[in-house]
């Protein structure tokens, strides 16, 4: 998917969500663990549930490398479903891979090509440790889109990321190096919304990147906070929320209670779109 | 395996081989492609012709990920192969993981506990860039390993890892930091071996610590310089081969070929451990 295209449909939508498909076998409602594949019938409860008020889905690998061979299977069953709903969603393996060029090559034809598995995701997140040749075989494929780490939500983020050099933060470093490796047409970032505070210094690094912003929800970021120092005129943002819209209830009615948690923010995202966004 | 038990399989061997089964389905031998798997079949081969040779053996994950269901297939009957020789190898993931703290749980759990898929490997390597709840997660497993990346063989090493900052290196503060987390017991680094002239200042600040070297062969580093540089009274070394070992030969003798570069080396990592080595 293009950027035109994601705006296009960001704008259709009247959203920037991206639902977290965290979807952890211990937390599912009980009811599904009768179903042969549970994780994937309540990954597709999740999906039909929310498809007309999210953009995005982004499975975090985790969840399904934990469970061996019965999670890969769960996983490429979800992304052949999301692909199902062709232009309608933008998809996101969240993978944070990366490694010597030889090796990154070979996980982006995994999340890409379909080659072999029947995976064919619009986006992957990428780890910059390795630098530049990790993470430039991501952005050979037409269409698709490597989502560096930058700042992060999590606690660790200061034991590295925060770091001061002559060129600034290392976060900063990172934006400013590897966004010369491709453009805002193949590249966005990772910022967690915990990190709002220094939305502004990277919106000045980066002003035309979408970032992908996760932790608002549970992990505490404020949605309004995030969109007053992130938003561009194209939008530039999609806002991950997992745990808050997917386990918003363990009960039968589980999709209903995630189209009601994911609806309170599309309807919040539809007014920023209208106050900041370009038509 | 405890690090005690790794100095003796290391003493006992002669050896601090690691052979990288990066077993790419388009490189192994024409011949198997006519079996069910062929690339189990190729690492059961390779691993008998080299079990008494090489102390450990690391699959690099993209090679399997990257044929979806199958590959995964692949992957468990090789690690279910390995933990055949009981106390005689150490297994080490290459999967360069790294995610916030729930997350990196899930990942340990996937590589360590057996307990879904049937995955029980002695080591992980793990990205640093997300700090401290990213790595510690996989510490918490008795006899089992993180391998941190620090200083990497390939080119994008230098983009981000060799910043200077007031404490030092990127890299350097990396090692500093991170080896607080845990223990010369149950963490190791990746030093890359085209990086051998950092190794003495590397050895400063991480001198008891295993290392784990890639880059010799292929890549273009030598033993020597490494082992003159990095070898401690433990060893604290395991060098990485894959390439040249794994497609000496692509015919049918392909394990023997292997067998003898694995030789080669083992020769020389003989005398390295009588002359640098506590008995």
């Amino acid at each position: 998917m293009t950027r035109t295209e994601l705006y296009k449909l960001i704008r259709r939508k009247e959203s920037f969500l991206c639902v977290g498909l965290d979807s952890d076998m211990e937390k599912i409602p009980k009811h599904l663990l009768d179903y042969e594949d549970p994780v994937f019938e309540f990954n597709r409860a999740i999906i039909d549930a929310t498809i007309d008020l999210a953009v995005a889905y982004k499975p975090n690998l985790a969840f399904y490398e934990s469970r061996g061979m019965a999670g890969w299977n769960s996983l490429e069953k979800t992304i052949q479903y999301l692909n199902g709903f062709k232009n309608e969603v933008f998809t996101i393996a969240d993978a944070k891979r990366g490694d010597i060029g030889n090796t990154s090559k070979l996980y982006a034809k995994a999340f890409f090509s379909g080659t072999y598995a029947a995976m064919n995701f619009d986006a992957v997140t990428v780890a910059p440790y390795m630098g530049s040749d990790s993470v430039t075989p991501f952005l050979s494929y037409p269409g698709k889109w490597a989502v560096v780490l930058a700042l992060t939500s999590n606690k660790g983020a200061d034991d590295f990321q925060l770091i001061e050099n002559e060129q600034g933060k290392l976060f900063e470093v990172v934006l400013k190096t590897s966004s010369q490796w491709g453009s805002p047409d193949n590249m966005m970032y990772v910022v967690g919304a915990t990190q709002a505070a220094t939305l502004k210094e990277i919106r000045q690094i980066v002003p035309d990147h979408f970032l992908l912003i996760p932790g608002v929800g549970a992990q505490g970021g404020s949605l309004e906070e995030v969109v007053k120092k992130g938003i561009n005129k194209q939008c530039g943002l999609l806002v991950n929320a997992s745990r808050s819209i997917i386990f918003a209830s363990q009960d039968k009615d589980f999709d209903k209670a995630a189209r009601s948690e994911a609806q309170n923010m599309q309807v919040q995202m539809r007014k920023y779109l209208n106050e900041f966004c370009a038509l």
